[in-house]
């Protein structure tokens, strides 16, 4: 089997190439790929805990607090202490960030508007029911049992 | 347009999980499937330029050079100098190398089959139809122009 051959190396491919043109799109911006998901993710009216970021993005603490350090640099976010619990602290988009925030809102979309009007729709239904069916198949956690 | 709406998310989703199962059947073996990757990207006889390996997996030069000095460690790769050019280096596996690279061989393998069994044949040539021609979407670099 060659790797040609695998559904795993085409789904690795195919992501690479989207997150090369985010971020060629984004650096245009000053801007990541990773900076956009985080404007993205973020609720306009109440913040959202930081703790919450890294999991909705599928990103390691680590990695999230070195953007979120950059972001307040960039005056794109600001961090607040949680009126509910004192512990916690609350991510909110800027009025700069909100602008931003537009901006990669608009990438995705158009990104997603292209493949769809060059897509028969019952084409991409298949593509969607596939790709359910992967993710059932690895989190039945069967295949190496 | 909500994130689950958009074929990006279930790209990026997908492969994450994919990411993670890996690593979780590597961890086993005290490795990781960047590790299982190098491993499959080595050509058993003649070795692989170590340049090579980075644009074949996609990786950055810093994070596969910890990566290779990782693996040299546990004693599943050396390197020796190319002799056909003095200033490059070529990657080899070791014997344990060969018998970890079909731990990986067999990981892949399992994981497509499982894959391949579950979902007609139809459907998948529909999925690769369709990732295929958002490579090409991106490739064309009209989206954003």
């Amino acid at each position: 089997m060659k790797p040609e051959e695998t559904i795993d190396f085409h789904i690795k491919y195919t992501w690479q190439n989207i997150a090369r043109m985010y971020n060629d799109l984004a650096s245009g911006y000053g801007s990541t790929m990773a900076m956009g998901y985080v404007l993205l993710n973020i609720d306009i009216e109440n913040g959202t805990p930081s703790t919450a970021l890294g999991p909705k993005m599928g990103m390691e603490a680590t990695s999230l607090s070195r953007i979120l350090k950059n972001m307040e640099a960039k005056d794109l976010i600001c961090r607040k202490k949680n009126p509910a619990d004192g512990r916690s602290v609350l991510v909110f988009l800027t009025d700069f960030g909100k602008e931003k925030r537009e901006d990669a809102k608009k990438a995705v979309i158009d990104f997603n508007e292209a493949v769809f009007s060059q897509i028969p729709e019952q084409k991409l239904a298949i593509f969607f029911e596939v790709i359910q069916k992967v993710n059932e198949l690895i989190s039945n956690r069967k295949i190496y049992s």
